[in-house]
């Protein structure tokens, strides 16, 4: 099958060989998947992942020991757990220490033509949900995360600190909590973008000296964390959603003087985001910028890099 | 009046002027101020504070404008708050913008013959505790403080992290939650000094590989908080109790993947710390290691910023 490959470099193979589905496993072929910063990082060595990168994606499943699933347009849940150990039982697979991740750890990933995934990860996504808003099910899962852990209240005043691919999917997902939610970037676009579906953008220099009770930090930046850290009210939180690849000079004294809470945060659940999708809470189509062949998606993957671009989806 | 001043270096200056009580003030005559690892951190030019050092103290009211204060043995919180502002009102005074602090910012301090302190600020100290004992009111509080952020539970597995001044009093505080506390850290006689408080004490190379759920770190050191990130379970809370003068090399990755809370902590309730030591709930007395004139306060500060060296108090 094709398949887009990272081995130290980032390559387009034809020949790489199809999947062989794991007993309780599902073969999917792919039929949209979508790149996300971590694909950018794993392209640049994070996670030292090497093998078939990718692992937002929607699909259909095209060979499963459940015939019940043949057929079926899904998406699925990144982590790969054991399901058998201590930390499956008691705080949940997502964390399992023995998982694998599609595309991210020890398993290959959603840039190909086919792609195998434990049954148990995947979710049916109802017929009102086209593709091109389907592939956006795990990041804007990731997104609903923040407010799995933190309780925002509607008189919280709330920043979203980034306006990229996520940082625009957090503030959409946050506007409906009723806070007073500002979502600070510093492209023009995409604050735009923000501002079209209602949502308060603003660029950083335009922001008063107020402190916000949340602040959302998915710039990917050491810059971005300590901007976080200083619009942070004293004992407010800080939701730390995006991983800066490597140490990086960060100052934590104010983390203590504030006594601010950061709360790191991931993945996210599934069955709420395509809810959202559904019954259209949250509209992701404004985000998906550019549909790109799989035989140019090394192309794709430059052109996701490129600074200013939203999302780009790679379609087998 | 004598004091230990710094000035980008430090000094003890025999003809540094008397405190002038503002409106609201007491003035105080420092019986025993204990030095703190944040005095060892303004002597390298933390927080650019220049003034008297110190902000531990008890002492004795010599002067206030409320006479029935007169002659009272005191301890005293160590932030000025303007009791005005919203902070003040909403999150408390301990965090307010304008607020100064003893012997840290804008506020001379406790390593003195006199010094002026808010009324407000003030605790009597019950005649069963020593001063001895009472210097340490402000450290513990600052440990009890880990309990009003955090719920540790008595099926919580805790690591303290640091055998220092402060990791001794937060292992001894924690302890009573009836959780299993190790106390973790480097020098061979602190980790005794646990022990013989019934508390386990190892070192890091000792630990299996067990996670804890909260970890508190109080090395104040950037190899302390890498340790402290990876011995918390996913989705586990880490205290972070001291700061870190400059920006370090940090790794903030892990905190995001496993979803870890870094909880900030700084100042605690004095009334919590003066019932432990009144009912013997915690004993300090182990702690102090030494007892130093104040004309001897230059070569105290050189003695507590020795490797090993715990609780050094200053008696004017």
């Amino acid at each position: 099958m094709r398949a887009i490959v990272f081995d130290g470099e980032v390559h387009l193979r034809n020949d790489y060989p199809d999947p062989s589905p794991r007993p309780g496993e599902a073969l999917i072929r792919v039929s949209l998947a979508g790149i996300c910063n971590t694909d950018l990082e794993i392209a640049r060595g994070y996670m030292n992942f090497h093998g078939v990168m990718g692992h937002e994606f929607v699909g259909e499943v095209v060979g499963a020991a459940m015939p019940g699933w043949l057929g079926r347009r899904v998406v699925g849940e990144i982590n790969a757990p054991c399901l058998n150990c201590e930390v499956c039982r008691t705080i949940g697979g997502n964390h399992c220490p023995h998982r694998t991740v599609l595309g991210i750890q020890d398993r290959d990933g959603t840039f190909a033509d086919l792609v195998s995934v434990p049954l148990s990860n995947l979710h049916e996504v109802p017929d009102e949900v086209p593709d091109e808003s389907a592939v956006f099910v795990e990041p804007l899962a990731a997104a609903y995360n923040v407010l799995e852990q933190v309780h925002i209240k509607p008189t919280d005043k709330v920043i979203v600190l980034g306006d990229g691919k996520l940082g625009q999917l957090i503030a959409r997902v946050l506007w409906h909590t009723g806070a007073s939610v500002t979502a600070v970037g510093k492209h023009d676009e995409k604050l735009a973008l923000l501002a079209e579906s209602g949502i308060a953008a603003a660029k950083i220099s335009e922001l008063g000296d107020e402190y916000a009770d949340v602040v959302i930090d998915s710039t990917g930046s050491a810059q971005g964390f300590a901007d976080a850290v200083r619009l942070t009210r004293p004992r407010g939180t800080l939701v730390l959603k995006s991983t800066v690849a490597e140490g990086v000079n960060l100052n934590l004294a104010p983390v203590v003087i504030n006594e601010i809470t950061v709360v790191g945060s991931r993945c996210g659940p599934f069955d709420a985001a395509i809810r959202a999708l559904a019954t259209g809470r949250v509209d992701v189509q404004p985000l998906l910028q550019k549909v790109v062949s799989l035989d140019d998606g090394e192309a794709a993957l430059v052109e996701a890099a490129r600074n200013g671009v939203l999302k780009v989806a790679i379609q087998p």
